[in-house]
């Protein structure tokens, strides 16, 4: 039974810094919930479990093509939450390249722009997969999709959807791609609901969100088809970022139906 | 000068801790943007603040009905955020009566009920706050809207709309001021979308939120007008707690125009 100090333990916890995921392509994900759907998405390479934990989830542990039973030491220490329920799994990334995502021609993608916060870049990825995105672009310094935090936010929506990094500049391919690019904004001249209201989001559409730091900058503002607000009707000044996002979304799903 | 063994600060730094602020009917809001919200609000009591702190807003600073300057320790003692930038404000709590609030006929209300989670009910209220809501409730064992976590997540909100603290069971009180109770459920027999296109959603509403783990009781569900869900065009299995919350009460703004 592998201990923390097993070498396939000590290598798949370092996993849980963003550099030796980029450098091996690989990510930790955590309880049976995202086991499940990673396993179904076909990128699990070998699955650690706890002997009981391996036990109560025997219809994963069936479909795992490897299968590691690890000391309740070893778990804790791949695990970044308190109770993984006895299961990490090791993944391979699932990153599509821009130009593949963009040639299934989806009819809905979200790009988060530098967004830093895992648990909203997260939650954004699971809120656009439930509306019906193809594709969600990790663009420019974003936080990594595979952060373990972010991993979890998404609740599965990792596995569903096409999840893409790409630089900054991403525009011209979008609107090449033949999808109006909306970049949200706080003072953005058009509000989503008039939007709506005009027929504009049953178009191919890519949303664009920024830091809730600091929004989106100028040069993508400009160069988007239009900048939107989503319309504040009290006392507020704004909405969290993952709140307007799925305000956003959902419109958008909403004019597709 | 005071320092962290002052009383007052001993005093007020117990407010970190729900117990004393029940007792006390006081809490903390801490930063520039929440002082000021709460000066707005007229519910500062006393304003704590580095020396520095206080020069730097010093237009906050004119407003508050007693100024405390406190050292840089006394400063980090009662704050629970790394950078509170030098202000800390002791609170009167705003509890808002029930009755009192459904007297001024609110066409919006949303009640989270039993939620735990201070970062989730916080955002609640700021989007319930953004999208026009009149009150939230807190009913039953939600958390306790004075949690610091909480004021920080409404980003002022708590300040906005009336907060209103109550039993779980207040769906006679809301259905009797002419209010339509709509529960949200991830089965729910009725889609938002759906009541939106029917016109169901000008009438005046109040939506029911239940905790991300088990949802609403079944009694609430029940004894609700409708059980209503957000649509999931995508393959994930639900949507985060306050991203459906937002949906639903932006798609109550949109009809209520």
């Amino acid at each position: 039974m592998f201990t923390p100090r097993t070498p396939r333990i000590v290598a798949a916890r370092r996993l849980q810094r963003r550099r030796d995921r980029d450098q091996a392509g690989r990510f930790l994900a955590e309880g049976p919930q995202a086991v499940r759907e990673a396993l179904a998405a076909g990128v699990v390479l070998e699955l650690f479990g706890t002997p009981a934990g391996l036990d109560r989830h025997a219809e994963l542990t069936a479909q795992a093509p490897e299968v590691s039973p690890v000391t309740e030491e070893a778990l804790e220490a791949l695990a970044e939450t308190v109770s993984p329920q006895g299961l990490v799994a090791l993944c391979e990334q699932v990153n599509v390249p821009i130009a593949e995502a963009l040639a299934k021609s989806p009819k809905l993608v979200a790009v988060v722009a530098e967004i830093r916060d895992p648990g909203n870049a997260g939650t954004i990825l699971r809120t656009a997969d439930a509306a019906g995105a193809g594709a969600v672009i990790f663009a420019g310094d974003a936080v990594d999709p595979y952060n373990g935090k972010c991993v979890r936010a998404s609740a599965g929506s990792l596995f569903h959807v096409d999840v893409v990094r790409a630089p900054l500049d991403v525009l011209d391919l979008l609107q090449d791609s033949g999808l109006q690019v909306l970049a949200t904004s706080g003072t953005g001249s058009d509000d989503v609901d008039s939007l709506l209201d005009g027929g504009l989001l049953s178009a191919p559409t890519a949303w664009l969100f920024g830091s809730e730091a600091h929004g989106l900058s100028d040069g993508l503002l400009q160069k988007a088809d239009r900048r939107v607000r989503v319309p504040i009707y009290g006392g507020a000044e704004s909405l969290n970022l993952a709140a307007a996002a799925a305000v956003c979304l959902y419109a958008s799903a909403r004019a597709q139906r």
